[in-house]
């Protein structure tokens, strides 16, 4: 499995005030964390500083690299803040994210183009969000041919299937799940990734629920997640997942994780 | 999902005693409190009594019936004590088991043939357990077209692919996941079942991996279970993972025992 670490994100109140104000402890406290429990990349989002977003992206890409042997997700939608992100980098980073949106699109791809960039590719388009499997389907195969077409190799594509409420339509988990595997039967050695936790919207018990949906995700194929890897009880169900499918030679990281008492099993 | 409630099995050692002393308030009472906590069928087993195993067994289907309005699971692999036991049983007993050695085989079949008893299939042989999914389908074919050939209807058969430690080996998870969903696909229809604490044999925080292992089964196809129905976490995950798969209109289930509050979410 690989894990997106999520938190550094300027939609939480705490995080944006420590980005705010530069705080570089804190945001290395939290990149740090966040890798010494499981994270391969560490996600960096400024997107609420309107006309700073650059400056500030910069500054945690810079912060997080100082701290942390990982590379950034650099998560935006704006193709300019990319292209000076990618500057300050070091190593391989991901984006996050691409879409067939089109000024999405078509302002993304000149930045990305022929680099060995990982790419997450949304599943989403002008016609607005997918719903069934067919309609994702539909989006990713352009998604991936475009992308394939501009250089980027399928293993550095990282597709994005799109979780929806359950509670708004009781058939919305299984598209999804039936997604990631029609994904990963289609194109071979590409990845899935996904923010789960819409799955719970509006039900009670939401965490154990998305714990629920992570381990059937992984079942299906899924093999990377953007995801708080600081939370135990998620990270136990996604060991206890990986070994149960036989990812996890001896049982050994789930065996470890338990012998240093860290997980909540 | 088909629960079938195990708790009363003379393999337990209170249970044992129960049984011995033909604690009547007892065995209905634990009989009652499966059903009210999701039975389907109520599981009687008194195979440790050798010799008086057919007295016991009569006893605890009257015991049973007399309090709950369920069938039982009529669990051994003695024709003479299934041929008795199923006299004194109303309406329609799943029997458990039948499996492909021979001498299993060839005497269960003249008790149940050409009737419309619920018949639990294990996947053995005289060459043994199987451990890849093809060993499985080759049992599971022979034992399946036998049952059909003799009037027993394919959505009367619960084919139990068996689940082995993964501590034994790591595929073994994964093999048992691709043989539930081999069987449903060859086979509309029919049902899988098994008891899958074997599974964390060896391995620490059983019940957690059992739980994990119970939603990846569930996620693939498995729509029947031997089961403790008092386990509120296990339950739990059974309903999360029924309502994530859309088998659960509207979250109704969920949404209950959350409001009951019954359950460990």
């Amino acid at each position: 499995m690989r894990i997106v670490g999520e938190l550094i994100n300027a939609s939480r109140k705490k995080i944006r005030e420590e980005i705010r104000e530069k705080n570089y402890d804190a945001i290395a406290k939290v990149a740090l964390d966040q890798h010494e429990n499981g994270a391969d990349f560490i996600d960096v989002n400024a997107g609420i500083f309107v006309g700073k977003e650059t400056d500030y992206m910069k500054w945690l890409i810079q912060t997080v690299q100082e701290n942390v042997d990982a590379p950034c997700c650099i998560d935006t939608p704006d193709p300019a803040v990319i292209e000076e992100a990618v500057k300050v980098h070091k190593g391989i980073p991901m984006i996050n994210s691409i879409s067939l949106e089109k000024g999405r699109y078509e302002n993304i791809i000149p930045v990305i183009k022929g680099t060995d960039f990982k790419i997450i590719a949304l599943c989403m388009s002008d016609e607005g969000m997918p719903y069934t499997k067919e309609e994702r389907l539909k989006i990713a195969d352009r998604l991936v041919n475009n992308l394939v077409k501009n250089g980027i190799k399928l293993e550095n594509i990282f597709v994005d299937p799109l979780v929806q409420p359950i509670g708004s339509g009781d058939h919305l988990g299984r598209e999804f799940l039936d997604s990631v595997e029609a994904i990963h039967a289609k194109y071979e050695g590409i990845h899935t990734i996904c923010g789960l936790s819409n799955i719970s919207f509006g039900i009670p018990k939401r965490g154990f629920a998305n714990r629920a949906f992570m381990v059937m995700a992984i079942t299906r194929g899924l093999d990377s997640a953007i995801m708080n890897p600081l939370d135990n009880k998620m990270m136990a169900n996604v060991l206890a997942a990986e070994m149960l499918l036989g990812k996890d030679q001896f049982c050994e990281k789930y065996m470890n994780a338990y012998r240093e008492g860290k997980l909540d099993f």
